[in-house]
């Protein structure tokens, strides 16, 4: 268990490896894991390299995969997760196509990162699938589902515990833009509405916190009512939300649990830093797992790009794991390309803040800058981010004279300065 | 002429039709020319619409097109021009094809944007065309590009006048890692160590702003000596040449010529602010037009990514103009997808920072989030930033239930509290 370890002021193995592949003293590791700023993701059950996140480590990216209900291509996410294995630094399964389970099971069982689910997600689909109204879940279902995820060794679990009774109440009569763009979210909005009753996973928290810590795994305090629009954003709701989160961020600290918390969504380029800072103020710290975020509300089918800038800005400011968004976001559910497209897109925003931190990460793109220099192509294609497309692009469009590009040709400033100062 | 109108109280009808257009009161506009912190980019001899750069108005985009040596196709870069002109903000025809001056006639005629050209390059051209080598052109040759370019109505002129011989030499023995990477300023970097001289765009600067002035022309002041590597970012060269700079954007504004500073380039994320600030600082606040910048070296193939987090960064921090970059930069000249696809990528990066100050703009995304509310997709399309595009994806994978979409399904959170609350 990292966090009762780390309170005792024991090293465990995993902290030993994070505190390795980071190049960070695992004092900090250890430190940060019992103050609840670092979560290392790993279940007892998963036999993965534990990945952290949080304080003073870099930036990790999450890819999300997963059949739906309208395109249940079991095999295509198994492709997804094979194209982005090598780019992201954990993945998101979200299936909730027919054989749900058994894809999740599959992506446990070949994924070398950490795994993280929604197991609403698979209570809801059951329910449909047995003809009954989500609504009509009972409480125990959806204890039984985290239950099972977390023993076939799921590492992270989004839970929306945060999202109140209260808080629905209050929204019913107001005037938000998108309403509620969490699945999961309306799920438990709903539920409260139909029964009367307060969110299971508020109320029963304790429980949850039992559960999670059986399997040492993490929990990412969902934001049901992130804002879904620019509208919507740091409105009474989300804010509120927030608030309940990180008392359960306190308890789940108390109990040994560890936790993240998401963030939004759509936030307008001025106030990603304060979504930032108040989270970090609030829990004092939990690692900050944001969605993007997306920066306008009109760049569908180049949501990748918008999310990579609001990500690149929320990284900047202190937010601690980026949720990749694809370029099918508000149209459809991604194919393999976009997903590959999202992924490399969010993962150039993270690099971007990790070189400002990491002498290491910033060594690479120094040894791109020497061959940039030198002229050296071969290098230059190998250290770019995706060098088999860009081998492609300059082998395409190869120029008459190798040591140039087709974009200046003969007139490369690089090599008449060289060729002068040779000359002189 | 705008600026001399500006200096003494007087309205042009250039600067109402950018009063109105922007939304900002006539004033403003005419002090900011006067201060020489706006520019309107209109050529007395071309016929289109006058666009105002800098101090409280919109953050504006360039696009680059224009044939090179090697891969010349002068009807290409007509399609290039076509695609991006109802996204851009004004247009650079950077020719250095056979029949570069026709290709800048063609723009220069079908163009209702601002076109910017950089007349050196064709000073260079018809060197090696002739025979002879760059190095070897005579001042007058400079000037006398320039003039022709001006007096066909190109609107902004890029000239590499604030690097100097003193700069240059430093340079010899100096340990930049990718040494200079604009073109232009390498002719003249070269030209300048050939002939033991200085440059005569900036040792006749009083020369360049009459020809300027004669058509009421806005010198792009560029930065010969920008970082092309994150190592070389605000290194003393490019401090030195922006120091250069300044002191020739006093000179203009003394002179009623309207200038603005080219910036860099490759920078890291943590100095994109204080290279913006500093511009402003140094200059008075002359209108600053970024290059990206790109806040990593190893994104080529995604280039257009690395650059709108940059340019999303330098506009907020109060960049006026951003150059996009595409996705084939530092490996080939780019083809009309990738010159489409950059275009893009920019534009949201300044929609982002637009809609952040002008409520106008900002409209666009609250509508398109009420649609987004309303589950109204035939909107939500309409108000894409490339229709076209988004319409595309929806069609190839529409939903069983044309509410929702493919990612979610039945599962769509909208839906799901719409048909609940509905019901309730």
């Amino acid at each position: 268990m990292q966090m009762e370890s780390a309170n005792k002021g024991i090293v465990t193995e995993e902290m030993l490896k994070i505190s390795k592949k980071e190049g960070v003293p695992v004092e900090h590791i250890m430190k940060g894991i019992s103050k609840g700023r670092i979560v290392v993701l790993k279940n007892i059950n998963h036999n993965i390299e534990p990945v952290g996140i949080g304080e003073r480590l870099r930036v990790k990216i999450n890819v999300n995969i997963g059949t739906s209900m309208d395109h249940d291509y079991p095999e295509e996410e198994i492709e997804k997760y094979r194209i982005v294995e090598n780019i992201a630094d954990t993945i998101m399964d979200l299936s909730t196509g027919k054989d749900a389970s058994r894809v999740r099971r599959e992506i446990l069982r070949i994924s070398k990162l950490p795994v993280g689910t929604v197991p609403i997600y698979e209570t809801a689909v059951k329910m449909l699938e047995s003809g009954k109204a989500i609504v009509e879940m009972d409480e125990d279902s959806i204890f039984r589902s985290i239950h099972e995820h977390l023993k076939e060794g799921v590492d992270f679990i989004t839970v929306h515990a945060g999202i109140t009774k209260d808080l629905v109440e209050r929204m019913k009569g107001a005037r938000r833009t998108v309403g509620i763009v969490s699945r999961g979210g309306t799920f438990i909005a709903a539920w409260m509405l139909h029964n009367g009753k307060e969110n299971p996973l508020f109320k029963d928290f304790d429980y949850l916190l039992e559960i999670a810590k059986e399997f040492d795994a993490t929990l990412s305090l969902g934001d049901a009512l992130r804002p879904g629009g620019l509208p919507d954003s740091l409105d009474q709701y989300q804010v509120g939300e927030l608030l309940n989160i990180s008392r359960l961020v306190r308890r789940a600290r108390e109990k040994g649990v560890q936790s993240m918390v998401e963030g939004p969504g759509h936030v307008p380029l001025d106030q990603i830093e304060m979504n930032v800072k108040l989270e970090k103020i609030i829990t004092d710290g939990a690692p900050f797992y944001v969605l993007g975020p997306l920066v306008t509300d009109i760049a569908s089918g180049y949501d990748h790009i918008n999310a990579a800038i609001g990500g690149a800005v929320a990284a900047f400011y202190g937010a601690d794991f980026l949720c990749y968004v694809t370029p099918a976001e508000h149209l459809a559910l991604p194919n393999v390309n976009e997903v590959y497209q999202g992924a490399i897109a969010m993962k150039i925003a993270a690099h971007a803040v990790n070189i400002t931190r990491f002498r290491e990460d910033y060594m690479r793109d120094m040894e791109m800058s020497i061959a940039r220099g030198n002229l050296d192509w071969a290098k230059q294609l190998r250290l770019s981010i995706d060098p088999l497309n860009a081998s492609r692009v300059r082998k395409e469009r190869y120029p008459k004279n190798g040591n140039v590009c087709t974009m200046c040709g003969e007139l490369c400033a690089i090599k008449i300065l060289r060729d002068y100062l040779n000359r002189a």
